[in-house]
């Protein structure tokens, strides 16, 4: 069994109940990475008889921390219809509200496509270096990141003004060990980029995401045809304001097929 | 009293209660327009005595049309901290779930800062005449609308291939009769694009956003010092497939300042 479909076993306890406890391989500092979360609450979805057909959309909303050891994830089916199915989901410990999040599934077909926008060029992954983080990260260990442009400089040193790091980072991805992408993968590799802030300041503060949205555009054919192959990652934001800033992704599969686009936005102390 | 405000009065029930009705003025086809929805969700927080403070993102779900009449809104508090606060909202009518929304208010402060992107340059709103829409959608005429570019052809004539228009929109926008400035406004303005398979092809076919999510980056100081000057809205997409499409936009203040973002995604029956 992957280490992804490991961590985001649930045990079902009723209708729309369902019980899990978490995993080491995804977390960060105080808690698992988002995109832990985002394939955890989508999971509650995927798993349910009653859902219509794949996820179109995703937004979760990250409450407080998740403590290592149970939690319940509880689903509620707000409204459906033939063409589209609304969901709320809310992870709890005890009391406590982890996570909450929006799920709209669909009845997709094929009809009117229009590719609008365009992959950038870059060298193929097979030819880029697999990035190696410090131990202290065990989540980063979980994929295989191949920095195309703005690869992260964690050395300590706060930029500032001119001397700040490139808001823009363009990457392939894709889990370690190899897994078949499938919805749950992309709920979490929709995730994956280093938060801006770091990104552009090189400097380690108290920052967190608050709240992501992931639009899933891939038919079901484009991802089995994407089986393993790494995807192609773009991010970058738009503007750092009053403790908060965006980011925006793409990620691109490997026949320049657009797979899911999404923005966060990411709180930060200082 | 500004008819956004008339529109969007809510009556308190009971703690996180609120009663309403529907105002023809925000009506499009078969319900209000998608903004006005933003609108009475968020104000249900914005009116609450236990915010902590402005609004940083707000993802609106659109499950079902709303009825001309009464509707009430329920809000609860998830979680909230010193920096943070997660709140769910949920508008019904008698039984059904008309839209649910998610909306992060925060503590916010003067730190870090920095503006990524710049400011598409455009002639001055004063120079440009106001679009007049046919009487059949009423909410458009609450509205002061300068095209830029990417102005709608509503000709019924469908295009395809080749003979798609343009995906990107620039216009100029303000409430009409003029209003200052704030969240509520922002919330509805957020969503006055006209939808981009509409705009490419041409042609009316059953359509209507699923999910919203916008986050707003000003501050407030920047929001009063707007006051009830046109906003600048860009407007694109990435992908059309399998009945839903993206959307994607900015919102630039007069000084040239980002004051929010966001994307939907938009289902479309053919």
């Amino acid at each position: 069994m992957h280490p992804l479909d490991q961590a985001t076993a649930l045990t079902r306890a009723a209708d729309g109940l369902w019980d899990g406890a978490t995993s080491d391989r995804y977390w960060n500092f105080a808690g698992p990475f988002g995109g832990y979360l985002a394939a955890l609450t989508l999971n509650a979805v995927l798993k349910d008889e009653r859902r219509l057909g794949p996820p179109v959309a995703q937004t979760v909303n990250y409450c407080g921390a998740l403590a290592k050891g149970a939690f319940r994830i509880a689903t509620t089916l707000e409204r459906g219809g033939k063409a589209t199915q609304h969901w709320t989901v809310r992870l709890t410990q005890g009391d406590a509200v982890v996570t909450t999040a929006s799920i709209v599934c669909a009845n997709r077909r094929e009809t009117f496509a229009q590719a609008v926008t365009e992959r950038p060029a870059v060298p193929a992954p097979e030819s880029l270096t697999r990035f190696v983080a410090a131990e202290r990260f065990a989540w980063i260990g979980a994929y295989d990141f191949r920095f195309v442009e703005g690869g992260p400089v964690l050395d300590g040193q706060p930029r500032q003004g001119e001397g700040l790091g490139p808001s823009r980072t363009v990457l392939w991805m894709r889990d370690a060990p190899e897994r078949p992408l499938d919805h749950l993968a992309l709920a979490s590799l929709a995730d994956c980029f280093i938060l801006r802030l770091l990104q552009m300041r090189g400097k380690l503060v108290p920052m967190s995401t608050v709240s992501m949205t992931t639009y899933f555009h891939a038919t079901d054919a484009e991802l089995a045809a994407q089986g393993t192959a790494h995807l192609l990652g773009v991010a970058d934001s738009k503007r750092f304001a009053g403790n908060f800033h965006d980011q925006v992704m793409d990620l691109w599969g490997r026949d320049g097929r657009l797979i899911a686009t999404g923005i966060q936005t990411v709180w930060y102390k200082e």
